[in-house]
């Protein structure tokens, strides 16, 4: 047998997958949020607001693509996020060891 | 002799109107970046940050088009900032008395 990529999702790995993507998610935007309004604070003329337009514009495609929760994709969402440190390790207890170990090394790729 | 819209701009011309147009950018962005400190000061998700991109995103597609210098462009230039609110009349004084009542009828449209 060769290695491949785990794709079969459980009932119960799904619904871990999608309360952690939700707290993840949260995380990001609420600190970008803080980023936003701490660079708006500081604003002393219009070229930096198109910085933080700029940045907004970046933000927004990125988290559009990442939080991506169809199911062959979830160990690469997983890994992207751990790798960014939006989420931790043992926030995916419960899903099946052998993603795990995917996701883990996916991360550190 | 028919009615014509009149291009020919002195130098004199030119410099009041690159100081008025350059007073009207300031005013008009120094709203923009007030506008955007109190909804960033009051933002309680992110899709209201969504919201504040899309207005940037607006804003600066709308001021790129708007301040056009060309001298066949400004008497269309200053009617719109008349008609906004971002110059008054009094600013164009020492410009051709043709040209203002152009403007301002322009601004009136």
């Amino acid at each position: 047998m060769s290695t491949t990529i785990t794709t079969g999702w459980t009932t119960a790995e799904i619904e871990i997958s999608e309360k952690v993507l939700k707290k993840a998610y949260e995380r990001e935007t609420k600190t970008l949020v803080k980023q936003v309004q701490e660079q708006v604070d500081n604003l002393e003329d219009v070229a930096q607001l198109w910085e933080i337009h700029d940045l907004l514009s970046s933000k927004r495609y990125d988290l559009d693509g990442k939080y991506d929760n169809r199911e062959p994709m979830l160990v690469f969402t997983f890994a992207q996020l751990l790798k960014e440190g939006w989420i931790n390790i043992e926030e995916l207890t419960g899903i099946d060891k052998a993603k795990l170990a995917q996701i883990s090394s996916l991360a550190r790729m």
